[in-house]
């Protein structure tokens, strides 16, 4: 539920922004179920209503979810309309409206179908998580994480003197919006030298082959996980694999222990994860191969070794994955 | 309807092509209803069943509305597979096929959907021509008088000794194919300078503006005109309009008169038109301002001033557009 007065609020500076020009606006439920073929003549029929050109902006306000949808719709109507985007959730924040990467999902797969298209700029205001629900809100700073986890400073990221949440003032919102727009600048950043992700932005999934695929094993049962929460233990993972290495080339030993640990506590703090039955090797091992970004039968992976430093890409065997994974589990387990 | 033989050749040389990469065949009605969102859940359902990934090449075999269909629906299939076009129409060979502008149709309004993305290559082979209607042969070749008026060099092109048509020996069909490969890289050129249509590019529609309009508005008489023949009337306006000009800067005056006669008679030989009853002014001026093309209340066209000269942007006023029509329909009339 958006804060109504803030979408006022708003709507008052952006009509202003748009001086004569018509504004039209439509409100439509966010989340995946958005991300479809079939919920796209809705949106070209409001787009034809508006007389919507090349010369027009669509500016989203919500989650991931209306940003990559809306984004794509956007993006091939009359080959492509121009979007700003004002994300409400911690995730969309840092991470999902600033890639370029709009989707949607088809034939029960993730992001199958989309477009890389940047957008044209990007609203961060952290007032707009004070009605988000916490769990939300935390399992968003994951992707906060990796981005500290990829930056050679990111101690001093993970490290700030950030206010407790919940916040109401508006310094200490202040503060957060500050520390959001540093942590998306890394994204920012990765995805604009590489676009189609031809190369390195690869970096930036970190922690998500094994995300991805837990967050996928468990959509069906209780234990269903925010897509931060899957990427948290998909970091977890990333630490588990620095502290004891599966590949030797590039390694920075004495600096992975202590940045290690400083990611993995601040991860606890912020980034609680429900207590769940992770999947078993096999499961996960099936799941990772299917991945999109995968060429046929590589498990490709980003291995961490300390902040600022991967290697990329290694190539997970079958046998040294399910013993890693088999380890971290039992480790997940104790904790 | 494809030559079988060609089309057994082709797969032949294809297949040993991809290795050991596996070949997947699918036959589809081409023509406008493919150009349509609700025929994409076909396509990406065999993309699903053949696994297509980002590393795959989607080969079309077929004219323009089938390489702007599946071209779309493989630019955006996993953010966008590589595609091939083996063009079998003239207007494809010349044209379509290459300007990396992917299309559907929407709300009985033509390419309101699409992307940008050029083709990895393209194949010009005459001989797909031979069974290619004549009606339909000739009027693809509109676009090729198109790309010899923007040509500095475009009377050698129009004057060259080309074999008549229908043609069956190899010789005068790789004459032909070489032709319309040549004629192609204008428009190869010219597209991929300019991909996103922001600004030279537009040179192109040349002819169009009126091009368009007059095969809207037949499109539901008993005069329906392919594609290619509404874009030869709207050539043969732009010359009239050269002789006649509206537009008085730049213009090469000597020029104008021998080669407006040149691509006139060239037309007349290669692109005959069937009889029409032309739209009246006011009806044609209505249609234009609704183009995509067009900011809004402004019909934009492209002036042609002679052979590679053009004026761009010019933009029409209702009251000249109205009565340099209505005496070209008289003109074309009394033809």
């Amino acid at each position: 539920m958006l804060d109504n007065s803030l979408v006022d609020e708003y709507r008052v500076v952006l009509a202003e922004a748009c001086g004569d020009a018509a504004v039209h606006e439509l409100e439509c439920p966010g989340g995946e179920a958005l991300k479809a073929l079939d919920k796209l003549p809705e949106l070209f029929e409001r787009f034809a209503e508006w007389h919507l050109t090349r010369h027009s902006i669509v500016i989203t306000t919500g989650g991931g979810a209306l940003s990559d949808a809306v984004g794509f719709a956007a993006s091939v109507w009359k080959r492509g309309v121009k979007v700003i985007h004002i994300p409400t959730t911690t995730l969309a924040m840092v991470d999902a409206a600033w890639g370029g990467k709009t989707a949607l999902n088809w034939g029960g797969m993730k992001n199958q179908i989309g477009t890389f298209e940047l957008p044209a700029a990007v609203q961060v205001d952290a007032r707009w998580l004070v009605t988000l629900p916490e769990r939300e809100f935390r399992a968003g700073l994951a992707e906060a994480a990796k981005h500290a986890m990829l930056e050679p400073a990111g101690d001093l990221h993970l490290n700030s003197n950030l206010p407790q949440w919940p916040v109401q003032t508006p310094d200490s919102l202040e503060t957060w919006t500050n520390w959001l727009v540093h942590s998306a600048d890394t994204k920012r950043r990765i995805a604009s030298e590489d676009l189609h992700e031809r190369g390195r932005r690869a970096v930036l999934n970190l922690g998500h082959t094994v995300g991805h695929a837990v967050e996928a094993l468990l959509a069906d049962s209780r234990n269903t996980l925010l897509h931060g929460e899957a990427v948290a233990i998909g970091l977890h993972f990333a630490l588990h694999e620095a502290r004891n290495p599966v590949w030797k080339v590039g390694q920075n030993s004495e600096d992975v222990e202590p940045h290690a640990a400083l990611v993995e506590t601040w991860l606890r703090e912020n980034v609680p994860v429900p207590p769940v039955d992770l999947p078993d090797a096999e499961r996960m091992w099936d799941c990772m191969l299917h991945d999109k970004k995968n060429t046929a039968f590589v498990v490709q992976d980003v291995a961490w070794r300390g902040l600022g430093s991967v290697i990329w890409p290694v190539a997970w065997k079958k046998t040294s994955f399910e013993a890693t994974w088999t380890r971290f589990v039992r480790f997940w387990d104790d904790l």
